[in-house]
């Protein structure tokens, strides 16, 4: 085992010059994420060109008994690629593998290298007249396989599927540094275990993906969108029944807003209005899409509205004329995240429940989060439809922010706790990374992380891959962290 | 550690005497597949009401050193849910297993016991106007259970995934007898490894799924059906592309053909016949679908077959004009695994290639086929929108059953030398189960195999779950087989 000083060295073997970092200046932007929200230290970036060159740089990591923490475009929400502070780590930036090895349009595929970002993924399908449809907020500057390692979701899961769903194949380097060649673009292929769930979703703990085959869709030629005012939660979910029975599966996105969210961007996003007179207590923004052009779905739209309005389901309506409507309905949605900002700090829950239980789970939690603070400003909004909500919390207007961060935790386990009593998730499409590793132990079932804690033992039982991500500390000991 | 001669009665103990057959000759639908193809022997047959006997049976299997196998509706083809003839192992049936245990629309999930049948899931959801979208020939008899261990495929993959992507959360006993409950109903989920992806497709040899929640979609409302004379492989290949462009995702079926497929079927099956009044070398079954009760799908499927005629990619077709002449034209294709019987030893292989190679594939294999046995009568056909063919081969007109079944794992190696040429799955959605186990060795990964058997290990460390299924013997020796 050589000694952690002369790692760089090693790891010029591997990378050559062009793919090494080591001065401190150069590295920051690989060791703070985008929101600062974390930050760390590392003995270096390594920026591997090719998939052997990952692998010799993981061979060459787990030689000198030093811990690899990969990372795509660093846009994560859970601190999943960040170092710790020990200096330590070798960070593994994908930046340099960005290219598409391929796209059959025939096959519906594209085959692209982990270090592509997602809007590249996006543009080479349409160039094909393809359809590649995860969509979400940072698709400019997140990779595929960042992507690949949060099983990303977004707006497009409701008709689409996560990203796990969108994936036939995988490359990984696993710990012990040999490359698994699963890029098998099939639609059917039952030989044996499919060891390319496992990665998906794993944040880097159980290897690194170095690329993929995805699967392409037709691509959209139409769509139509509404912007309904709704009085309750219950009459959102109800609205979805309605929608599906008269548009089937031509909804493509159900995105709700509490009358607090539409506040703040009202607020605080230029040149934004409220699309409607009156003031009500919810909104949904509702997308129809089809693969033909000339596909109706304006008449469609209007129709499952009317039935809304006679069924006392939405209380009023907009339906978009044209694209720049489009674009403001949606920049009320979009600009919910950074409106929040504006008004002290942010406290994100990012949580799902089926469907059915949305109206009862949002009752019960909101009730808790006032109890606990009261006149809290509760922010929800999200991906309805999947039963995912955004439930994010600002403090009570005018009280002070370091007050309200004092009872993050406190609040966090009040929208867990619900979520939890509902059967749901506690963290829907960002991971666990490192701020929920911890606080998933009381959460999911003791079996369950011991089955989890098995394959980590099985695929990096040396504990250098991504360590102090994804599971929890045992006996409060950061056992896997160097 | 019991004796084996103990187990019976250890076995009573768990699931009582309802539970319990051990008379050879109650044992028999258990020990002998539908198609009569594969058989064995068992020390007792034991069909658990619960969940917890499943649990007990499996504990006290485990403690005896005895092996289980479990089994659904015992429709595989490849052997999967039978016990070897040593007479020692148990048979697991699930089929006392058998409820609904809750349906939501409004969630858009069923959850079922292992044991449910298929079509009760896809009936269940039709009474709640909702589409349990899997679909294949076994369907009255096959079992969820199964259909989950084997990741089943079928004709609805095209449009809605295999059985894998149509689970959301799964309830599994583990080889060491305890539960894992992981029933979430939940579209976004991302809190630590996915484990459920693991245990299906496995075919049983991680731990016997009890349960499952499945994902239902709207029910779909009106169809469109053309039976089209192709030249080749490839102009079926070109009809998927004209279809997607010009009906996007409203295409559901996409079947391929042989004329020899269809010729057996003419041949064999009664009340069918030739739709069309030349003969053709290949023939699709082409079926759009959508959620709206009047959709105008005749006028779309016409309009892609006008532009295929054009593009000289369709040589002839008939739209079905009403439901009389839809079951007539699926009557042809679901005839021709049967009408192949009467014509000597079905020799059997469930490949993929990506839809791309088609073309060149077939070609390939035909002629190495031809070559390898003059005068074979080749019947491909299959669900070609997925890359996968069923390469069925019967034996040359006149010659000898004995002769054709000798050398028919040169057959084999032929259709799976040509399909591992092209990136392909000898695999595509029936699994390995016995028949495949040992010569997925000669086409898969060494190093995937390597970290199949450290899953195994893992899980089943003393190999006692369906032991001598899906993972190679190593160094012929049959090391898990009890």
């Amino acid at each position: 085992m050589s000694a952690v000083a002369d790692v760089p060295s090693l790891l010029r073997d591997a990378v050559g010059e062009a793919g090494l970092i080591t001065d401190p200046a150069d590295m920051g932007r690989y060791l703070t994420d985008w929101r600062n929200a974390y930050s760390g230290r590392a003995a270096a970036v390594v920026r591997p060109g090719t998939t052997e060159e990952v692998a010799a740089v993981v061979r060459t990591c787990r030689d000198a008994g030093v811990a690899v923490v990969p990372q795509g475009g660093n846009t994560g929400l859970c601190g999943g690629s960040m170092p710790d502070d020990s200096g330590r780590q070798v960070v593994l930036s994908l930046d340099r593998m960005r290219r598409v090895r391929g796209i059959d349009p025939v096959n519906q595929t594209v085959t692209v290298e982990a270090g592509v970002v997602l809007q590249a993924v996006q543009e080479a399908a349409a160039a094909e007249g393809c359809l590649f449809p995860l969509s979400l907020g940072s698709e400019g500057s997140c990779t595929v396989g960042g992507n690949l390692a949060t099983n990303a979701g977004g707006t497009g899961v409701l008709r689409y599927g996560n990203m796990r769903d969108l994936t036939l194949g995988l490359e990984v380097v696993l710990p012990d540094g040999r490359i698994w060649n699963g890029l098998r673009g099939l639609r059917k292929d039952n030989t044996g275990y499919d060891l390319k769930h496992l990665f998906i979703g794993a944040e880097g703990t159980l290897g690194v993906i170095t690329a993929a085959v995805l699967k392409l869709f037709p691509a959209v030629r139409s769509r139509a969108t509404a912007w309904v005012a709704l009085p309750s939660p219950q009459a959102a979910v109800d609205l979805i029944g309605i929608v599906r029975a008269l548009c089937g599966d031509r909804l493509t996105g159900f995105e709700i807003m509490s009358r607090q969210s539409v506040d703040f961007v009202l607020a605080h996003r230029a040149g934004v209005r409220d699309p409607l007179d009156a003031v009500h207590p919810w909104y949904v923004l509702v997308e129809l899409g089809d693969t033909l052009p000339d596909a109706g779905l304006g008449g469609l739209l209007e129709a499952a509205l009317e039935e809304a309005f006679e069924r006392d389901v939405a209380a009023d309506a907009v339906v978009a004329s044209g694209s720049a409507q489009v674009a403001e309905l949606w920049g009320l949605r979009e600009g919910i995240s950074e409106a929040q900002n504006f008004e002290g700090p942010s406290l994100k829950h990012d949580v799902t429940v089926p469907v059915s239980s949305i109206p009862a789970f949002v009752e019960q939690t909101d009730r808790a989060l006032q109890k606990a603070v009261p006149g809290i400003r509760i922010v929800t909004y999200g991906h309805i439809g999947d039963g995912n909500l955004h439930y994010n919390l600002s403090k009570p207007a005018g009280s002070d922010d370091d007050d309200f961060r004092a009872v993050a935790e406190e609040l966090a386990r009040v929208v867990y706790d619900s979520t939890s009593s509902f059967d749901g998730s506690i963290s829907a499409e960002h991971g666990l990374g490192q701020s929920k590793r911890d606080v998933i132990a009381d959460y999911k079932d003791a079996y369950e992380l011991e089955l989890m804690r098995g394959l980590k033992q099985l695929f990096d039982p040396d504990g250098l891959m991504n360590p102090g991500k994804v599971l929890p500390r045992e006996d409060g000991v950061a056992r896997a962290e160097r």
